[in-house]
Parts: C-alpha cells; sequence; structure tokens
C-alpha cells in the first residue's frame, strides 16, 4: 500500500568539515551567480550535439527534533540546491548519481565517503525548452524535451562523514520550512514534502 | 528505479450517465456548500468518540490528446473534488475506497459499477486541527491529528461506465492544469502532477 519505508533519518549524526576549496570548487559560485545566461548557451551547444541533458539530484533525509529534515548546499546566503547534477552522456544515473554525491559531499580520504545507498526516483522533472522552467510532465506537444532531472531517495547510514568546500553551506531543512514556500526554495524543492508524504519515516525517538 | 507503471490510461472510453439523484444525493451539494460550518461541528464529535479519521481518494487517470487527465466530481461551477470521501470507523481503507467510488461513481445497475482496481498510495495529508487546512506531513509537536487522508491510484480498464448525480459534473482535468493552481484547486489536488511524476504513463498513440 505505502512504498517502502526508507531506513530511519539519523539524528544530527553527520558531521561536516570544510574543505579547502580546490579550483574547481573555488569557481562553483561564481559560475552559479551567472548559471541563467551560462546555462542557455552552454545547453544549447550541448542538446545540438548529445540531446536531451538527464540531471540527478539526491534527497538526504536526516531528523531533527522529532521531525524529517532535507540536506541542502547553500551557495551564498540565499540559493539553495539539493546534491547532485548532470550525468555524463550515456552514464549510468545510479553510478553518475554517486559520483556527484562523491564529488560534493564526499571527503578527500575516500576511506570516509559515504557507501552511498541510492532509493527510488520520487519525482522526474522536464525542462522543454531553453529556459530554466521545468514542469512535473512532459507538457503536451514537446517532442524533444532539453532536459530531463531525477530526484533519488538517498538512505544514510547512522552516521556519516560529509566535507563540503568553504564557500558552501550545508543545511538541514524541515520539512515545514520547505512546504508552501516556492519563494525560497523554487518549485522542485518546495514540493518535496508532498512527494515523501506516503512514506512513513521510522523516528528515533529522543 | 521508477514506481510501477500504472495500466495505461485510457483514452475518452468512458460513458458518464446523469444519475437521478437520490435523496441523500440530492442533499450533497447543500451540505458541501455549508460545509466549513458543518465540519467543525461533526469534526470535534466524532474526533471525541471515535479519534482521527481516515479518508480515502481516488485518483483516476485518463488520456485525451496524448496527456494524463484525473477525473474530477465538480459541485456547482467552481467547487471540484477527488472521488472517496472517510471510511466507517475500522473500515479497511481499499475496501473503504471501493464503498465511495461505487456510491459516487457506479451505475445503478451493479453489473455495470467498474471492479475498481486500487492502486498505490501516492500522498498523505494530515489535517493537525478542526480547521480545514491539511500538510503533507504531521507538523512537529501534534501528537493526536484530527484527520488523516490518503490518495490512491485507482488503475482503470479500458472501457469503464460511471454514473453520477445531476447535481454533479465529471471532468477530465489535464495534469498541466492542475500544476501550479492552487487557487482553483487547493493543494491536495494541485500537486497531484508533482506526485505523479515519478510514473512512466503508456500513452496510447492517437
Amino acid at each position: 500500500m505505502y512504498g517502502p519505508t526508507p531506513s530511519s533519518p539519523p539524528r544530527r549524526n553527520y558531521e561536516i568539515t570544510p574543505r579547502t576549496p580546490s579550483v574547481s570548487m573555488s569557481r562553483r559560485p561564481t559560475s552559479s551567480i551567472k548559471w541563467n545566461a551560462l546555462t542557455v548557451h552552454s545547453q544549447f551547444g550541448y542538446y545540438m550535439k548529445e540531446g536531451m541533458r538527464t540531471s540527478v539530484e539526491a534527497i538526504l533525509l536526516v531528523q531533527e527534533h522529532n521531525h524529517p529534515h532535507i540536506l541542502l548546499l547553500q551557495i551564498g546566503n540565499t540559493f539553495c540546491k539539493l546534491p547532485g547534477g548532470r550525468l555524463k552522456p550515456g552514464e549510468n544515473e545510479i553510478e553518475g548519481l554517486k559520483r556527484k554525491l562523491t564529488s560534493k559531499l564526499g571527503a578527500n580520504s575516500p576511506a570516509l565517503v559515504p557507501d552511498w545507498q541510492i532509493g527510488e526516483c520520487v519525482a522526474i522533472w522536464w525542462r522543454p525548452n531553453f529556459e530554466t522552467i521545468m514542469y512535473p510532465y512532459c507538457p503536451p506537444h514537446i517532442t524533444k524535451p532539453k532536459e530531463c532531472k531525477k530526484l533519488f531517495l538517498v538512505h544514510l547510514s547512522e552516521r556519516e562523514y560529509f566535507a563540503v568546500p568553504k564557500n558552501l553551506k550545508l543545511l538541514a531543512v524541515p520539512l515545514f520550512e520547505l512546504y508552501d514556500n516556492v519563494q525560497r526554495y523554487g518549485p522542485v524543492i518546495s514540493t518535496i514534502p508532498q512527494q515523501l508524504s506516503r512514506f512513513q519515516f521510522n523516528m528515533i525517538t529522543t
């Protein structure tokens, strides 16, 4: 009747270590600020060469104060995003998401990188044109959408070790903060609570 | 990776017959108009006697113009609702939804009533207080929510026969009309497109 129960979201049993930004890391905030203008061009070139892009993003659930929270990467003081990114042409979705999670959240020491457990796909969004707007369906009469973004549940174990670049913050944001807050989080992140509503969470009683 | 594929939404292969309202049917629009005031009282009495109510509603998918549509019951010219309703105390969710679907959409002849195939639960909404507002999670610090509403996919076969009371209309509303239209359809119905986004629909090519 219900979907599978995700493993209990661990309480704040994750550690976040600031990571000295590498060259590519230190460039990320800049490119994010200029994101709109940049993607329109690069998307077009990519689309002409490779066809529709697929991006994959992770919903990492943790528990705080007896309420589920989602981990978001904050860039600057306002823009929040789910960890993940675009696949390489032909790349497997699960393997690509693991690669992206390790590059965004993994520590420099491979021994500390979590064994990412990718769970089920909870949402698919479509970008019909070379614009930022996405829809939770492929709009009628669109035969060649430009991007497809898939959101996966990622099950964390009781204790995880994350490392993020110094210029990013990893935030645990409660579902009640995301819900109905499209102004702050955008249409994709703000409807995650509705997409998770069918799951029963095994809360750890505090 | 994806959820199960719901059986292909049939094209307009359903028939709708106006049904002469029975005594209880003809009273429904009146009670719906007074809904706010009535439920506050009856909910309180019910809650004190029986505890939290559970209601079940159906998402019936059909295909028109190569795009998924959802069947909604329209009362008067504005208010739309999913077919379904509240369970009796102790009633099984699946059996209760079948009972409600037959009472709302079934023909008078039992031979014509569809063999309802109740699929998976796609959303759960919680009403924490004796008010109409619902959330897609049980808000923190709420230990005794007053109502829990579950939305189930219901798979239709290629051809179905529905009958609705004369004072109601059965509408097939496209996902693109529901999406981002909380003003017209309310928070529960307007986010159905996001909850269905993970499914692949087997469209019948026209």
